[in-house]
């Protein structure tokens, strides 16, 4: 009897529970956060391994075609010229000269104001729900202050990139109000920048990685001649990347500090790629189905071939519905040989792989399964969260899979002022506890507890009571989703445990 | 039978043998490498994933008094303000005007030369082994060369910090061996800096983190406000940390870019805080023990009491005999209430805590057992590295803990041309797979096939022969240390396995 919620609502919702429950808090809070940056708390650490570990242990451990890797945040620069990040990696900016302001140039929309024929000037607004509207607005006002008459053509708005360069001086800035300031749009290069070594200059800039697939391609060659693989096989990589956003939004959807999870997968030139690239969206849409994040929610984007860049083949983007809106979870991209033949190309270094069945040498293409740790993250929360009726109290719960919840199971003695009960409890506790992130509450009635478990996902709850001390030796293991209460053995609750959490 | 190596053929093999079999590789080696920065390729990655995962499983999971914690690299940059890093955090630096070489001033060391009482000139060499041998021979170069008679006076060292201000010219740059090229030393911060956002000015200044503790302050009263935790309780954080070194050294013992595990561990300013430091110390020598880094090899390192900056009680280094030296492996810090007490005074927000037993409010003081994932993977390794002659043949081994090895076993099938064999070895395979990382391997003599598995530490090696198919199902058991072979059912195997690895 789930409600329906608005998404802003839905999306608060989540936000709060984030933050009250010590899922996710604002990074640096104390002073006064840092737009773009996150932190996980002690509850969001633990669902942030368990999602890159079931990752890992699926794409990785599980497969016989899949090695991994863990290479350096910054690299040697050359990999980002070789790769087209230096020169292409770019968002359009503007800036105001008055106010000092800076905009996206495809976030900031503009319209001529047109009366009875003439174009008697300009209005801005800032990417939004209601820009329509305010523009309108805007173009309204401006017509009664030059005391124009006549009819008013609709207001058709473009964003900046679209301007006509002898637009720039009649836009309006969204700072001031006023047109004049507004400068071109400028490519603003999006990788963080440093510097390496001792000297400041030219020679020491490096760059905090953008993603993590250039990574791979630079050590392409070294897991060839060490790691007996053969072409098809993969190389998987979990890590930070980094993008300075100008605009950060919709709270760890697109923040300027993330992790990724990508494979590169390394395939014959005269191989089926469209076969391959189809295998793996499928491969990844159940695996997202199998963690909670169900196949209704998710679909499918193509970018246009007019879209991609000139190397790639095809890019096929997972959708999710989001609160805020169906946006990409995973990108699956098919991008040809063009990362290798750069680096080939720039490093001087063969990339050429001897393939033994074909008798022949090649540079593989590669297919590219890449997807962000933190949507998946908000992604499983939205599928998860969800607010119920049970008898007749309202109650918020979780429905994370076992595999991902940040505590696999809430062990209570019934009561907390009979010992036998507490001992016996807590020695199952321990037992427990040796092998999985398990909680122990002995605070408070049984429906709270149970409740405050709820909230944060856990799957069972394993209550003691007299029974089990007096009796048969038999707990209660409660099941968050269906409520439903069975009695069970320890043995039969740690193998009924290790079947649902490890399975 | 162990042969004693020396300890820099020993590093040299080491490192050999991370490259050789995908360990570690020098980050960006197909632009010439990038120094100061190593990438984990398909072992290594397996191998650091493990001693994190050891690592949060008995620091977090198996304890009842510590929450984890996963905070951003880039916090604000207030932080670094308040922690002291942004005054603080230097190494002295000297450079030489006239090749534009630069130094760490407390690498480099110089003497006077004086002859019959009367100071002829300077020496300069940079810091090694042979520098005293070194700096005596230029020494009486120099008398030669002046044509001085008399008695040498003994050559002693300093480093360039201790040199006076009238001595700076003297002193003749190690890049020219003249004098008068070099300058004073000046505080150089070794925090990596970036810019956040689109401008490019003081306000946008952000830094990387130079290590993960402060992460962990700045989420203290986020931490005590939503999870349920009462003092005593600690904070582990696992995470990257950068440094700007001059001179990174020793392989991965000191890079660049590396790995943090730190503990903080709040304790009421009333509490026996020699006690627990002790304590600490003592459970993370027994944590190392248990992992496969011997007791024997551990020493401890207390920093002399006018050393410690004003506000530390006492820190005390775990050492270890690296092949290098006997160097910190870990630090475990008694740091007082100042980094709560900064923060709260720079922030303005209170870091007090209300001690619901004693019934007072106070700042918590904090223990900090603080160490690195690499130095841990290099301990690991150098502990573990063992060449034996076993039947006459040599053979390499990496003796690691099963909990920390890359592949917890290996199957094999005893010849690759009987398919029933072969069927039951890809499905005993397939089992262990589901649950853990498991090589298999079918080529060549079985002796070979072991001393592969032996060379990257898989402790146990599975063999399916004759007897598994056609008689009673057991499969043989081979012990990578103790060489001893046991037969076994599939099922007792699982058990073994699960008792050996997950324990």
């Amino acid at each position: 009897m789930s409600e329906k919620k608005s998404s802003s609502t839905l999306m608060n919702d989540i936000i709060n529970l984030c933050k009250r429950r010590g899922f996710v808090f604002q990074s640096s809070d104390i002073y006064g956060g840092y737009n773009g940056f996150f932190d996980y708390g002690p509850l969001g650490v633990e669902l942030k391994n368990n999602i890159k570990q079931a990752w890992w242990k699926d794409m990785v451990h599980r497969r016989d075609d899949i090695v991994g890797l863990d290479s350096t945040i910054i690299h040697h620069p050359m990999t980002w010229k070789a790769s087209g990040h230096v020169d292409n990696f770019t968002d359009p900016l503007v800036d105001c000269k008055e106010s000092k302001m800076r905009y996206r140039a495809d976030q900031l929309y503009f319209a001529p104001v047109v009366v009875a024929g003439e174009t008697i000037g300009y209005v801005s607004v800032l990417e939004d729900e209601g820009m329509q509207e305010q523009a309108e607005e805007m173009a309204h006002d401006l017509k009664r202050k030059l005391a124009k008459q006549g009819e008013m053509a609709p207001v058709v708005l473009k964003d900046y990139t679209q301007a006509k360069p002898e637009e720039y001086a009649l836009i309006p800035s969204p700072a001031t109000g006023k047109p004049g300031s507004l400068t071109p749009p400028r490519a603003f290069n999006m990788m963080f920048q440093t510097y390496v070594g001792a000297l400041r200059d030219e020679t020491a800039v490096a760059y905090l990685r953008p993603e993590t697939a250039q990574g791979i391609f630079i050590n392409f060659k070294n897991i060839v001649d060490t790691g007996r693989v053969k072409v098809p096989f993969g190389i998987a990589q979990i890590g930070k990347a980094f993008r300075n956003e100008i605009n950060p939004r919709n709270f760890i959807f697109r923040s300027r500090e993330f992790e990724q999870m990508e494979i590169e997968y390394f395939i014959s030139p005269d191989a089926d790629w469209q076969g391959l690239h189809k295998a793996w969206i499928e491969y990844c849409m159940n695996w997202f189905d199998g963690i909670g994040i169900p196949k209704e929610r998710l679909s499918l984007y193509n970018h246009p071939k007019e879209k991609l860049a000139h190397y790639s083949k095809g890019t096929t983007d997972i959708m999710f519905e989001f609160p805020f809106g169906v946006q990409e979870l995973q990108g699956v991209a098919a991008r040809g040989d063009y990362d290798l033949t750069q680096h080939q190309a720039v490093s001087g270094k063969s990339m050429e792989y001897f393939d033994e069945a074909a008798k022949k040498k090649y540079v593989p293409h590669v297919i590219e399964p890449s997807v962000g740790v933190d949507r998946i993250f908000l992604a499983v929360l939205s599928a998860a969260y969800c607010e119920e009726e049970v008898e007749g109290e309202k109650r918020l719960v979780l429905k994370l899979h076992p595999r991902l919840a940040p505590y696999k199971a809430a062990v209570f003695p019934l009561v907390k002022n009979k010992p036998e009960l507490v001992a016996r409890a807590e020695a199952l506790y321990r037992r427990l506890k040796r092998r999985w992130n398990v909680f122990y509450d002995a605070a408070g009635a049984i429906g709270r507890r149970y409740r405050r478990q709820d909230e944060i996902g856990t799957p069972f709850g394993i209550t003691i009571d007299f029974d089990t001390v007096e009796k048969d030796g038999t707990v209660t293991l409660r099941d968050r989703d269906t409520l439903r209460q069975t009695r069970m053995t320890e043995d039969e609750l740690v193998a009924f445990l290790s079947e649902k959490i490890d399975g």
